[in-house]
């Protein structure tokens, strides 16, 4: 039930990815049944591998995520993770309240031994390959030993869900220099040199679109308000076209001319069509979505969150963090 | 001696700011005198309204700006602000190290009666006209106080530079609740409400594209990670738009026939072109450019800093702080 296109995104998304023959998972749907079951009859009336749970709750996207948990036990977001913590699911997907669903998942499922903060990581298109910025809003207020954490969390992730082995880390920072930044980041950069990542030292912001590393590591204040600003400048670049397009009839006509290879490009830079981020450092699964996610955004949520379960991530965050040096 | 093209892009950037008939103001050059003589005996050999001031050392890009201050007695820098200081110059402009041009501006020059911390603005392009974040990269580790001061300085700088009078404020921050944000945040929040300024709440990442407000407040460390980030942008958008070039010939074509419009509403993003940033905060005009400031862009630096002078920007910051709340 949650999302901004609740349930009908959420419905068709799971369809599109259990529908494939041979899909080797079922997918739980949580929410208004009656409702739930006529978008099934429209669309998926043999209902392979897709099992309804009824709920009369919904958790709003704007609605303080302790007092919904406490009030709304039966909402999808409390059932679901119930379903998930006593084990009859093995990954619980939400596009809902991020709040409530990053709440939910510490409070019901619990944290991972050694995980002191959990946290979201989001992957930022760039000019390489693979850049996902470790802390992306769970954990606003950070010590040092929590950005370790993510570091090596983030490390763990890239290393097992990207293929890609021993990835680089760097602290997003001022400047280069061991002696830049704010207290958090000189003391987190004397950290990570002894923690067992690929400790590259500090990057800028730019480096974040460059690929310089796999792994960005910061705290979720500053990586949330980098990622609001990188979904905002499609926003400006369609602005900026389109009042070129408006100077003249010219102008205009070839705007309309370029307008295909335009999107083409722009949707390389559509933090949407990533589909849902991870949430590491629960005992659990839970991938989160944006609120305005497509159908296809949610059917790819469904497929990470499979793909992460197939591929034992928390045990190797388990394994990871107890090599972890005692905090200083 | 400053900047990345020393000393010959400055020479020519003074050269355009002043060479206009009728320019109301004298540029004093500091540097090696041999060299700026060559390049005035080139380009500009009437030498109007162009002083030179022989300087032997130079302070390197990338030096510490303490020892360099303390050093380097004999630099373009120390002694031009000295000359500022003493009243021999109205303001001062620098392409160089921006560490050490600003440990210098606070360190000779001073600070306003009121100012705990100066903060640099930087103005990013956006949907709707002007937005200016404060500070970009003076003070990476602020108090709630610090804040409230940089958004005092802030709205001056626009009501006064641009003419918008009662500019709105945002704090920059993960939502738009009161309640959200890390602890520095919410207490700012608190002051903000009460402090002289027109303060219209948080603002996020998006905004800054969006122009929601005219002026945007958070700790240097955020505010230049944000600017890099930004400064970025355009690079990625090069590189994905030549990477589709490279699919096919036809494609090549079509970009080829597009470039001059692509070109075009880039620029409009290019955060190079704006021409230096001021510092604020400190007895005296100090404008900072990027390194790779162009002649064009020294010139713009030169012009605002005379702007910046004859609009009496200074006595209008200490006559807005003196209103200020008591600190708590």
């Amino acid at each position: 039930m949650g999302g901004d296109h609740a349930p009908r995104a959420i419905v068709e998304g799971a369809v599109k990815a259990v529908a494939p023959p041979g899909t080797p998972f079922t997918c739980v749907l949580l929410g208004d049944q009656p409702r739930v079951d006529a978008l099934l009859d429209d669309l998926y009336p043999s209902r392979e591998r897709i099992e309804v749970v009824h709920t009369t709750q919904v958790v709003e996207m704007s609605e303080a995520p302790t007092s919904a948990l406490r009030n709304k036990k039966n909402s999808s977001l409390v059932r679901g993770f119930t379903l998930h913590k006593d084990g009859n699911v093995d990954a619980f997907v939400s596009a809902g309240n991020t709040g409530a669903v990053l709440a939910g998942a510490t409070l019901l499922l619990g944290r991972i031994h050694g995980v002191s903060r959990p946290t979201i990581g989001t992957e930022f298109p760039n000019e390489t390959g693979v850049c996902i910025v470790f802390d992306a809003g769970a954990s606003v207020d950070c010590k040092p030993r929590h950005l370790v954490e993510f570091a090596m969390m983030g490390s763990v992730y890239v290393e097992t869900m990207h293929g890609i082995p021993s990835p680089k880390v760097g602290l997003l920072n001022v400047g280069e220099e061991k002696s830049k930044g704010n207290e958090v980041a000189i003391k987190t950069y004397e950290l990570l040199e002894k923690a067992p990542v690929n400790f590259v030292g500090n990057v800028e912001g730019k480096d974040v679109l460059k690929g310089t590393v796999e792994v960005v590591v910061c705290d979720g204040f500053v990586g949330n308000i980098l990622l609001k600003f990188a979904e905002g400048v499609i926003g400006l670049l369609k602005k900026q076209f389109h009042d070129y397009a408006k100077k003249s009839i010219m102008h205009k006509l070839w705007m309309g001319l370029m307008s295909g290879t335009l999107k083409k490009v722009l949707s390389n830079l559509d933090y949407q069509k990533y589909g849902g981020v991870p949430l590491l450092g629960v005992n659990g699964v839970t991938i989160i979505g944006h609120g305005k996610s497509s159908p296809l955004a949610v059917r790819n949520m469904i497929l990470k969150a499979h793909d992460t379960v197939a591929a034992h991530l928390n045990t190797r965050i388990e394994e990871s963090l107890r090599t972890l040096i005692e905090p200083t």
